[in-house]
């Protein structure tokens, strides 16, 4: 029996993968030799997560992997029609970032609370100037995305007595469905969007959507970056619809040096780092070895994504 | 029957004192005045809780205030060995300050795992440049100051996933001595400085104490300047013995524009504002007012300070 095939679709630093030695091939590859070396693997494990090479790559109907795991959350990076209308099985990295990433947003909507980008401005110039700031306690978030970083966002802001509304595409239990969005937001302090991108939220935080908002309100996207249209958000900053924001993700990453979005009053910019702490590419390595495990002695793989939809329908998770 | 005289210690804006109208003669002091005035007041309200004047102003064994109420949680500006040994009874503001500055702690906290200050730092440059930061789950906090303040900092922290342990004066219930701190200190993630200033807490955290701790760890300091030696503090960073600190008090205050602590690499300055929540001047109104119903009324006050000790002794505080 040949041991399968595992090709890496590489980033620096590579996974760590010395565990599976003689019971799988590890094969490498980068944008280049990807589509070349597709046809002879068993499984691709996406690592770099940041390239749209698996899209343009992926063979049709040709020999192709049986399974595609990506080390991230979202997969609109590596969706395609040929993909979803294959039977290749696709799974992402549930369970390693959403901590992390709750952790981010509660760092931001704090820091906004407490005025803290200014209070650094006022250090570089040596300016003692004591300002109000806001109690966290009992303001209100909705957050847009009910899977599970939009669910932990949740968890983490509750316990700070924030009241959250979390947003879904369809109402189920505790989660609103997104016909309650234009309302919940009205009266939100804090709009958190952290849902997947698909054609139903692509651009789905727009001009409308910033209009409806309090000008005391902040605007977080840790999602992707093309659920927000970046230039309607640089417009409702200048224009004071609403009182400040936050992106950790754009429509074009890196952020090019030129870009206006560094230089907008009220808007934080930060480099796609909300689900990155110390140790998490070991996690990522370490979460495909124990899924490759169950994989290779046939058994079910957690977190598919239902690639019709775009992501990992949240059916199996407990509220 | 004439009103009882409330003589204010004024700063701007004033006290909201109406409900008292008909209830209470309200007259008004400035630091220099105060000396004059003291001697016609059954009731001081240190307004100006920044003010050391009442020190200065006591009027020893000649006719006094009975009762003196500072809108404030600390009464370091307000005791001396007159006041101590005199029957006059002294409140503070317990109950107001203590979720604002544990939301502020925790924002602070957050800021430092996510590198939130060098984010906005090369926001100003313009480069996208990605880290890893901490997660915050699972990191240890000491909060030194047992009272109310360093209890909701605790109850906050711990929301957030941190393990902290509380070190307070002497050991009690689920409080560590101080005799523990050199123990915990060294093994903390950061270390939360929320105690009362006393002869024993003066100076506390100094080049010995900041020997101790690990090279990534945090110091916060949100309780009274004097706590700290700040040169020593300054030290400690310049030497990297720990990896950032945040200071929202200070020796002297306002900190003068020529103090070398605004451009100290790792040390973030705010203005004494971790309390200072929209709305917080009308609450220590209001807590006053509703004070001076229970006094009038013959009926015991709450939070009196400990002449001897220095502070509100907690044990009215349920742990």
């Amino acid at each position: 029996m040949t041991a399968p095939v595992i090709l890496v679709l590489d980033s620096d630093p590579p996974p760590r993968l010395g565990r599976l030695t003689g019971r799988a091939v590890v094969r490498h590859a980068d944008e280049r030799t990807l589509a070349a070396r597709l046809p002879e693997a068993d499984v691709l494990l996406v690592w770099d997560f940041t390239s749209d090479a698996v899209r343009a790559a992926w063979p049709g109907d040709g020999p192709r992997p049986r399974w595609v795991h990506t080390a991230s959350a979202g997969v609109d990076r590596l969706l395609c029609p040929e993909l979803a209308a294959s039977p290749t099985v696709v799974t992402n990295a549930r369970g390693v970032f959403e901590r992390p990433i709750a952790e981010y947003v509660a760092g931001l909507v704090l820091a906004f609370a407490k005025d803290l980008p200014r209070t650094l401005d006022l250090q570089r110039q040596h300016r003692w100037s004591h300002r109000e700031t806001r109690g966290l306690a009992g303001t209100r978030a909705v957050v847009v995305g009910a899977g599970p970083v939009g669910r932990e966002i949740m968890r983490l802001l509750n316990a700070l007595g924030v009241r959250v509304a979390l947003v879904g595409r369809t109402a189920r239990r505790t989660i609103h469905g997104v016909e309650d969005l234009d309302r919940l937001a009205a009266s939100a302090d804090w709009v958190i969007a952290a849902a997947p991108l698909t054609e139903a939220t692509r651009g789905m935080f727009d001009a409308r959507f910033f209009g409806l908002l309090q000008p005391s309100a902040h605007f977080v996207n840790v999602g992707r970056g093309l659920l927000a249209v970046e230039e309607d958000l640089v417009e409702a900053l200048r224009r004071r619809w609403i009182a400040g924001a936050a992106l950790d993700v754009f429509q074009e990453e890196p952020l090019d040096p030129s870009s206006p979005l560094w230089d907008v009053p009220g808007l934080l910019v930060s480099p796609h780092m909300s689900g990155d702490t110390a140790g998490w590419r070991d996690r990522l390595g370490e979460q495909f070895v124990a899924m490759y495990e169950r994989w290779a002695a046939g058994e079910p793989l957690p977190h598919t994504v239902d690639l019709r939809r775009g992501y990992v329908p949240s059916t199996d998770i407990p509220d």
